[in-house]
């Protein structure tokens, strides 16, 4: 690549979507495909993946969850068990017809999800009490054919995701395993992606298809467009009763199962690119940094260059020691500055330089990327400094990324505000809306906005903003990715 | 599940067939799913899945490979660019032809094996020698339409594996690389899953579709049928050039690229079951069991219940502390026996059980899945000893292989020996033979024995045991998985 293909040619906050497109491509997160809507999950984006499943995994696993996997095809008698899911589902769904030459006698669908084919299973293993709750989840990928044009991480015809599956004897043990579930997703996104969210319910029209009732989580872009983060969903008894999963009670009697499912997918990295990106690149928090900091030899003379190399290795070796994740950049077919630019394309926290001026002044010079500021420091104390630095990277990025979130929120009572707010600065719209969905419909129809959320705290009710009745209730309403 | 239904109502030197299928599912690896040929992997088998992962994926990541995710589907046009590839694949594979209700304009196939979405991407992304090599591995499920019966890991449509694809400046590096995975495989095999390998390459009609040629590993299971172990292949320019992998070198001109693939599946899984299980179940080796050890807290009296829980806990812990894989089995409802047959059909390698006799005399007992010996063990001692047995259980379910293995391989020097050694006790039969197609078909047809594999050294050659020619050189035949 040569330097001039490094930058990137737009700013942020003038052409937000090419700058997005560039900074995935520049940055090597992601690549386009030859099939239409399919990505490429590039290694330096696919490490990011790989820290956002590592720490979710331990999550999930500490309280008891286990991975499993389902397969990819689904017949279509399975998936048209539960009405509602299928039609949501079914416009969306690839199809496969044919085996080498062969037509197969039943379609099979290519998974938009795997509630049907995980349930059919759980039938099969639920038969006691003894056997609840049944807590699985699955990393996997899944296909839903999209109609709009391709967005790398946020809008692909096939995603990496998880999806977690639960089955409890109880309705209250399903409910609390969907709010404990949001609630670790709300950790992931806030202590690791330095994304704040939004946390409520969806509207009956927002809902996931064949759910009781979706939670979610919602983050507020720069551009002032929502962005789902994760949804966690009480399916009730909607799946256990047509897919028969029935357990014997310890009051020897049968009864249905009550069921969840919760997901979240490589969509976060595409909402860390936007909340923190700037006009150099990326820009990642810490906690989620395949390499938290880059350390730079330079040396112009080659007296210097064993001396130099000597000081950074000691220094790297101390920080690989103290757990950091760090990359020593002494590659000699690139200049120094060839390298800083990638590093900040590439979003790495902390860049250390190592010259001959530092060799001389016993320091060494840390470049942070969030905000640019270049220090100084002994190089007895780097390591220690370097540990505090990244903390205090990881705060900020989230301070901002708060500060942009409670600037991007409004509250509209009527229409007109509504409207306004909207199609200017964008953002979350406070509202009340009643419970019709004509006038939800209504709304997204004149304005493009949807019900983001309504939150779970129960306020007092307002006039509807679309029809005045009385019997409106507080929801956040927003454009969305 | 009742106890009646937890054993194997077979023997496993009867009929291993159904031994296999039984202990694959009162295991609990693994259950049939609703779309034929597809299994579905449960916890339990999948955390000797992760186990495998996380193995190898530190290996190949130490030398340099980074992981990355490509598109499930492929374009047909795509799959055809490589002639031999693609008639080799072209019966196996499943093609999607509809999105929802629209009939798709390109047939698109679901990758059977990823070369040709891979090199595709490296077409793009390989410019100079500064690119090289690119060493880029995947963990995915592929799909190839399986016309025999399902075998839950052995032959199964869909499967879990890693695929791994590079790409070289020179022709040496990339046959250099197809060694180092292969040598890595029988570490893993070896070292891990206590199953001896031979390794060697493929014969011309056996190769890899689209290499020039291919190495593998072989194991020899107890019933007499080899099993592929994984295979690591050299493509040469095969796919450079078709899919134009172009590198302008420091020699200022431009060449093809030399490239590779290797791959190993849940296979691995099977082989395992077979190899090490006994009529009481699964043995596990180990390094790769989930769960190395498990404690069982016995008390038929409720004054004995809080000592003998709290030194369960003790010895918990401390092993814990010393990295080894515990589970402390306190559930209530469910006896000592019902789950010493638990554990011992799921492979735990070593049990523990800690009672009032115990207690009194300072001691715990041990009892070895492998041999099903009992020693009693001083507590303060019982970690460190803990530690020592789990390492000679993986040297004897090694050594054990190795002798079965040793005793299934024999020479033949005249087809009636070949016919009666095959259909006979099985195993591995090393014979001469020649490069004519017409000599290997023959045979296979004759006694349904294929060419394993041809050993890397260069032995003496010999007459060809089929048409009595000189040029015989030395390869390994088998009925195999």
């Amino acid at each position: 690549m040569s330097s001039k293909d490094l930058g990137i040619s737009v700013k942020k906050n003038e052409d937000m979507s090419e700058w997005y497109t560039q900074v995935v491509t520049k940055a090597q997160l992601a690549d386009y495909s030859g099939a239409k809507g399919f990505m490429v999950l590039m290694p330096y984006g696919f490490s990011i993946w790989e820290r956002i499943k590592e720490y979710f995994d331990k999550s999930i696993k500490a309280i008891g969850h286990r991975n499993a996997y389902f397969p990819l095809l689904i017949p279509e008698r399975l998936l048209k068990k539960e009405s509602e899911h299928f039609t949501g589902f079914t416009p969306e769904v690839f199809w496969v017809t044919q085996s080498g030459d062969t037509v197969i006698g039943e379609r099979l669908a290519i998974r938009p999800t795997s509630e049907t084919v995980i349930n059919e299973s759980y039938s099969k293993w639920v038969k006691s009490w003894r056997d609840l709750p049944i807590l699985i989840n699955v990393w996997n990928s899944v296909v839903r054919a999209e109609i709009t044009s391709t967005r790398p991480f946020l809008r692909t015809t096939e995603f990496l995701w998880q999806e977690g599956h639960t089955v409890h004897a109880t309705e209250q043990e399903a409910e609390t395993e969907v709010m404990t579930i949001l609630n670790l997703y709300k950790l992931l996104t806030e202590s690791q992606l330095a994304i704040p969210v939004l946390t409520g319910k969806k509207t009956e029209k927002e809902k996931f298809k064949g759910a009781v009732y979706t939670t979610t989580l919602e983050a507020m872009m720069p551009d002032g467009k929502a962005i789902q983060m994760g949804t966690s969903h009480h399916l009730g008894q909607n799946f256990s009763k047509p897919f028969e999963i029935k357990y014997l009670g310890s009051d020897e009697k049968e009864h249905y199962a009550w069921t969840t499912s919760w997901g979240i997918s490589w969509r976060l990295i595409g909402a860390m690119i936007l909340a923190h990106g700037d006009d150099k690149g990326l820009i990642l928090p810490p906690q989620i940094a395949p390499l938290q900091v880059v350390l730079v030899p330079i040396f112009y003379k080659e007296d210097d260059r064993a001396n130099i190399l000597e000081e950074t290795n000691t220094l790297a070796k101390a920080l690989e020691r103290a757990g950091v994740r760090i990359y020593l950049d002494d590659r000699t077919q690139y200049t120094p500055g060839w390298k800083y630019n990638e590093w900040e394309m590439k979003g790495v926290p902390i860049r250390v330089e190592i010259g001959p001026r530092d060799l001389k002044s016993g320091q060494v010079t840390l470049v942070r990327r969030d905000n640019g500021k270049k220090l100084q420091v002994a190089r007895g104390a780097a390591s220690e400094q370097i540990m505090k630095i990244l903390g205090e990277i990881q705060h900020f990025l989230f301070s901002r990324a708060k500060d942009a979130l409670d600037q991007l929120t409004e509250t509209a009572s009527d229409m007109e505000t509504l409207r306004k707010t909207v199609e200017g600065k964008g953002g979350f719209v406070k509202a009340f809306l009643c419970d019709k969905l004509t006038c939800e419909e209504g709304i997204q129809h004149d304005t493009g906005a949807t019900v983001r959320l309504v939150p779970f705290e129960k306020g007092e009710s307002g006039n509807c903003i679309s029809c005045g009745s009385k019997e409106g209730k507080l929801v956040y309403f927003a454009r969305s990715y």
